[in-house]
């Protein structure tokens, strides 16, 4: 891949899903990476479904184009191995529990005074330190200590998690943003640093309105469903045959949908007229306009809408939302290599950056250190 | 704020979430911000809730540390002084519908030329091009149109947003990771670039499991409640006051659960002793697993499971979530002064890097308009 992290190596340490989600970006981004994995077993996700012919959907997605030698760090042949590419990477990347690379001798005090320009990223589930430094974690566990899943759901259904591993994404994307300005930084002071990332804290750092809620006025924001905490009407409204997502975040664009609707008296209406008042009787403005909305299918409302530039939209199954034209239009689906199973599709890019050509192919899947020859001739 | 982006001049056209979120990150990384708002509105999210004293706290959350100016891009006085600024800034960063700065004489390709240096960053709702890159989005729309929704929320329940615009905040993640690699790949090329985020996209982009599922094996999986699609156990369970977090990720994780369950027999179970297994049979396990947890507290289970290191956790709400000794410990709830509130809490930078201090306050929260004279002075 041609990008802006050209030229630069990855020392990939990483299993599942916060880091191989780090080192694909970086990957993307144009940086050679070389992914070590334990002997045998090799990153875990390589046995978490879905399967194709054997071969987990999963961890394709996610490593695709990284190359992979399997290295044991507890033993010192390999070690001599592991110190040889350390010794030319600009970046290494990792997710174990903490303590874990420095019981190996690996730790950033171990490495940085020996390799001063390297950037050694650490994601772990809580942090480097702190009391629960040591605790393992999981996606599901930090989705429910960030307090996320408390204002993720209906109203008093049981417990929602996020439908996908949002732990673990949003702290795969601190830990990259943290990489690339160390980058930066490394051009200035011709030093590398030590990036601490923790998933729980990522959590907090994405609650949005619901943490401004509660540390200026004391409220414990609950699930709301589809509904916005603060703008009216912004949610999901029943049609004839599905749901229409309308989210009419200010006085003109609820005057347009009251057009739209041939409802203009709703717009002068006192409980209406202003979006706190709309947000007070929500309940039941959203009667009156679900009485309308059932009228019409969703496709003939979201035409009608869009033509007045009303912000609102389809709830798409995924098999919809990656056949939607604007997605393709955007090389969001692209493709990858994998010796048995052929080309396999995933997911693309989000950030098209117009000095680089974004690629509608990755590199190809790597088995379990399918690169070790190569790696060991280079790096001799 | 000293950072990795110390000395960088953003200009900062952004409104409501995803650029502020953007912005507000170049500012925790060392940026300075001048933020360029409407004459007299201003930021539309100074108009959202919740309020203190007249204040949003929406606003303040995310513009802290920004300097103010207030600015008509249609006003040839006005251009003037946003030219002077424009000469001197390394990044701009906006998010108005796509086609807005171009009206306004100060699109991409309008200004590259002039300014080759300039990272120039737009993040909009579908992006810059495709067949619906006019239309307007919101959080909602992209979180219905992307997927995400359809995976979230309980079986067969009513449509239910993730409880944070996720569809925002990604967003603002990928386009700060763009900006940070483009202010890396300028120190190599004396180029900057022009990044191009859309919402939509980003919500493909983490779309992780559920992706996979689809385009590997054409299944269009749905919403599962707390359940993971893969792994088992993995979800919440109700205990005698709450509910517990398990994520028993692996055989040898069920197996320690299971003796801290006091309930060895069923890791020999024929129906439970490989994930797969599992996962077949989970809602089997779950009532199982449920009628030994309703025997304790929430609190006795995380402490018998994280003796034995089994990743578990309660269900926080918000206050519990920052009031965590865990999250205090990493300096995740900071302060930044207003002039009539005083000192106001938000939430901290997850990107802990050594080299720099994880400052325990932030700047100032900007009235609008507020630095004008020193902006004008300044760039004269």
């Amino acid at each position: 891949m041609d990008g802006p992290l050209k030229n630069l190596l990855v020392l990939d340490l990483t299993r599942v899903l916060v880091g191989p989600y780090c080192t694909m970006m970086l990957s993307d981004l144009g940086a050679r990476v070389i992914k070590v994995e334990a002997p045998e077993v090799g990153d875990d996700s390589r046995n978490f479904g879905p399967f194709v012919e054997d071969y987990s959907a999963y961890f394709m997605s996610l490593n695709r184009g990284k190359e992979s030698i399997a290295l044991n760090l507890k033993n010192s042949d390999d070690k001599k191995i592991f110190d040889k590419i350390l010794a030319k990477a600009d970046i290494l990347v990792e997710n174990f529990k903490p303590g874990t690379l420095e019981k190996w001798g690996y730790g950033w005090k171990d490495v940085c005074e020996k390799y001063p320009k390297l950037i050694y990223a650490s994601a772990s589930g809580f942090g480097q330190t702190g009391p629960l430094k040591e605790l393992p974690a999981y996606d599901m566990v930090v989705q429910g200590m960030g307090g996320l899943m408390s204002v993720t759901g209906q109203p008093n259904s049981e417990p929602t998690r996020v439908g996908t591993s949002i732990g673990d994404i949003t702290a795969g994307l601190f830990t990259t943003i943290g990489i690339n300005a160390a980058l930066y930084d490394r051009e200035k002071t011709g030093k590398g640093t030590f990036i601490d990332v923790s998933m729980l804290d990522c959590q907090i750092a994405i609650l949005e309105n619901a943490i401004a809620r509660y540390l200026s006025k004391n409220e414990i924001p609950k699930p709301m469903g589809s509904r916005h905490p603060s703008i009216a009407p912004f949610e999901a409204f029943k049609t004839k045959d599905s749901h229409i997502i309308i989210a009419a975040g200010n006085d003109k664009l609820f005057e347009k949908l009251c057009n739209v609707l041939e409802m203009s008296e709703l717009f002068s209406d006192e409980k209406f007229n202003t979006n706190s008042l709309r947000s007070k009787n929500m309940d039941e403005l959203k009667l009156i306009l679900e009485n309308k909305l059932s009228s019409k299918i969703t496709t003939d409302w979201v035409r009608l809408m869009e033509e007045e530039r009303i912000p609102c939209g389809p709830i798409y199954n995924i098999k919809e939302a990656v056949e939607n034209p604007q997605v393709l239009s955007r090389n969001m689906i692209v493709k990858a290599y994998h010796k048995v199973i052929g080309d396999f599709k995933l997911a693309g890019n989000p950030i098209k950056m117009s000095s680089y050509k974004d690629e509608t192919t990755r590199g190809d899947i790597p088995d379990l250190d399918e690169h070790r020859g190569k790696i060991l001739k280079e790096f001799s």
